[in-house]
């Protein structure tokens, strides 16, 4: 099946997504018109992965461009800034979303002079050319990715940091996107993500759909797996990755972390060069979503797995501290730990 | 709500369980009288827990015992035998059930020159003084385990090995009982534990019952939540402990203990004295059960939560280190872990 996770349809002026939540017993594409249902589909997963959700912010930006009705620069700047401020706040941990964001205002500020309905166009442009670029960067990181996997790897993975997070490749899958398509036969185990199980419902799907060899464990389940040593690299993603190489990414990864480092497996991280945010020294400057009790308690079930009004502990991500990560790779390099992480640019 | 969580009916001869499957939704208690009954309670988790499950085996067999229509003794010890070995077979890894059987049979052997009769009752009582047994060790594991606690602390516990998991009371959660009995205030967080949910359905179900804090947490958000520091000591059972302290319990103990170690947190096994089989010099020699994967794929879903087909990793239990644990709590002692574990009996 081939499609764009996030992508822009020009005559409709609409931003296209697959719809995530549906997976995998349905493949549903979205065509979103109105910035509330791009805020919507942002904050309930419609749209997820740091990289993905980056493109489809500026896709939606460019998009409500077209709909102002002003002829004034000032006034058309303003409104924009109103819309961005409002996509911003759907989600508060990936800085893909507001790194995207801020070109986009950029953009429009560095034509202010220009007649509105050319800042329109240069707004969709700009927006196509981020989709561009995701799609070069992912490439690359599958390149860089792939001089850390040899032929006969099996490769451990968690959440989904594969194409649906990304508008298309990936970043964590990228180096096994980029294996498989040399020939090389990789295994991947994917563990399921609890609570909203993206490695299970996205992962398992879309490495089934390529061909690739996929085993679905729980998230308690990759200790025994290590212990067998059936693993032999992690990858994953990564939401934020602060000054110091210290990442957030789905909750559960510092675990992964940990236990790569007790069982000896190296721990890769794949991300743009845009989730490396330097406005962070260290990882507790990132602010970390919490998110409701009942993703915990009742998402996905028929009857209660929970007694009612149990409290939850529900946070969306965690940070991995820098020393338990052996690489982080970007579409520029692999910048191997050698007691940090000294940035390229 | 005060009752046991396996128990005899001695005017039905009938094994009563609480069947587990059901909560926390509905309060269910199975009156169960043939053996083939008992193999699927215990096969199908009805009745899971190593100690509840030694106690529901003994019983089923003095139960089972009773409709042996022979006075032959050599006639009724085999037939015996034949049910002892078909129970055995139910589940793999926890050792207390081949422990509570193997008792049951030598009582019978050491008998066997009295009328029929006679043994069918000595059954019975022997069946009855093991569930007395099991609520005497689970009370002495819980003053033993009370001596780690103090007033105002976070336990984070994995599974469930309380109450549900004995015949009362419980062995991990036995020291929370026993503070709670002291009036110390004390939190319990408890992982989810997939794919069964023993924790979400079980542990915070009866914790929330008895009045103690509880908050539940999936469980790849123990690292997040050790990171905060929010964890004081953690608690689980045990299904098997090998000569050397290496520790099978439920999947993800280990990634706990390994985290445990990270995080500088105390780690406790808290098991009776019969789950550590001598007969295990490793945790090597401990045969660990594989489930089906429908359990990760398929339990508790409405809708498909992973694609048709894909292969599934998906063991009952880890093995934990010996150099993992801190200390491992029986009734008969605190066995402090000083470069291994050194056994009074």
């Amino acid at each position: 099946m081939n499609f764009n996770t996030v992508d822009y349809n020009r005559e409709k002026n609409a931003l296209v997504i697959i719809d995530q939540t549906k997976l995998p017993g349905e493949t549903v594409f979205l065509e979103i018109t109105s910035p509330e249902d791009a805020w919507e589909a942002i904050k309930s997963l419609k749209v997820r992965g740091a990289p993905a959700i980056g493109v489809a912010a500026a896709i939606t930006l460019a998009m409500v461009a077209q709909n102002i009705e002003t002829d004034e620069q000032t006034s058309f700047l303003s409104r924009l800034s109103e819309t961005k401020d409002y996509l911003a706040a759907s989600r508060p941990t990936a800085v893909n979303l507001f790194w995207a964001l801020d070109i986009m205002e950029e953009t429009a500020r560095n034509n202010q002079t220009l007649p509105v309905e050319e800042i329109k166009k240069i707004l969709i442009e700009k927006a196509l050319e981020l989709k561009e670029q995701d799609l070069t960067v992912c490439r690359r990181i599958g390149e860089n990715g792939l001089t850390l996997i040899k032929d006969g790897f099996s490769v451990l993975t968690h959440c989904n940091a594969g194409r649906l997070a990304a508008v298309n490749y990936g970043t964590a899958l990228a180096p096994v996107y980029a294996a498989a398509e040399k020939g090389l036969n990789i295994k991947v185990y994917a563990d399921e993500t609890r609570p909203l199980l993206q490695g299970a419902r996205l992962t398992a799907w879309e490495l089934q759909n390529a061909g690739i060899d996929v085993t679905l464990l729980c998230d308690n389940m990759s200790s025994s797996l290590m212990q067998t040593g059936a693993v032999d690299a992690i990858f994953v993603g990564a939401d934020r990755i602060a000054a110091n190489g210290d990442t957030a990414n789905k909750i559960g990864t510092s675990a992964l972390a940990v236990l790569a480092k007790h069982y000896n497996v190296p721990f890769y991280v794949c991300a743009p060069t845009s989730t490396i945010d330097l406005d962070c020294a260290t990882g507790k400057d990132i602010k970390i979503e919490h998110r409701s009790p009942e993703e915990v308690t009742n998402l996905w079930y028929e009857k209660p797995m929970a007694p009612e009004g149990v409290n939850v502990y529900n946070p969306a991500f965690d940070v991995t501290e820098n020393a338990l990560i052996t690489a982080i790779i970007t579409e520029d390099a692999v910048y191997k730990n050698q007691g940090g992480f000294k940035w390229q640019r």
